[in-house]
């Protein structure tokens, strides 16, 4: 078993900073150690796949984003289009919950690109068969 | 391996429409892919479980909750009160948190029909035995 | 398989009393039923490690902490700094993600006892060959 090459599926349905970057430095930690990375975006999540996507802090904290995403370029935490660049680089896996889209009337052409676009049987697939999953949120 | 019936486990610690919406999909989605499926609400989560239950939308977005149902219902996706009957044919089981029961002051009766009142320990035996375990806010 | 000892890996990120008190009861749990147990504070999360650490209820309900509090003990619930010393004497090992040091200008010192500073890739590890793996909020 050891020697199976592992897997992480992730969910993600908020949009806040913290729950934008968590994933993604998991994802890109996960595949530099050589494993599979799922990750799928619903509900709000699906926020953070639209071209453009900035993240913000949540609730009243909002209005310290900016200081917040100071200090963290000074203690060298990549920035989030960085960290989307990596985990496309590393061979990360988009999916966008198709009902998510439809109730937020997106459609392919308002998110990134790469975005495989699946129903929530389709990722339960993956997870089920994953050696790591998490609901971030 | 393969051929041994799937199993997802998931936690539910909060009551908003999201967090309740999600859990109940996953739910229909994986135990009609013939996996056995258990769901444990704890802390605000078990306010899902009460005879009359209305999903909201959390915080200020509260007021919205009114358009965001007719937009799922719009685009197809069965309401809360459909899921949670599906999720029962399909023979999803729910426990509710004993501790948080006593918290927040709640009998059996207060409850929707079919729910198992277990202790952490109960659910953590399930899921520590389950391919699939979700934390779901 | 049955007879290898089962591990379980948190990842919490929020610092709110329901945060706090769900991965602890786990932790606690899951080692009095012989279980291994991890958990990475990162983000806000880590708060939770500080010394004289107050857990309090999130948003507007944070004035309600007191009232939850006293509730919470007459039903018996452990305090926090209880539940923390049974999860150390369990021997619960707490990790305490060193980027979030760096952003929220932490230092070991101003963290409890006996908690290892490690980096995403560290835990990743352990969280890959778990039985069970929640992220916490």
């Amino acid at each position: 078993m050891s020697e199976k090459r592992k897997s992480v599926a992730m969910v993600v349905s908020e949009d806040t900073l913290d729950k934008a970057f968590m994933p993604f430095m998991i994802a890109v930690t996960a595949a530099s150690m050589d494993a599979d990375v799922h990750i799928f975006f619903t509900f709000m999540g699906l926020n953070i796949l639209k071209k453009k996507y900035k993240p913000k802090l949540p609730g009243i904290m909002k209005i310290f984003t900016g200081m917040m995403i100071k200090k963290m370029k000074k203690v060298k935490v990549p920035g989030f289009d960085e960290l989307l660049s990596q985990a496309k680089e590393f061979g990360v896996k988009f999916y966008a919950c198709n009902t998510s889209m439809k109730v937020f009337d997106l459609v392919k052409d308002d998110l990134i690109d790469g975005v495989e676009i699946v129903g929530a049987a389709k990722f339960l697939q993956l997870a089920m068969n994953s050696d790591t999953q998490l609901f971030v949120g």
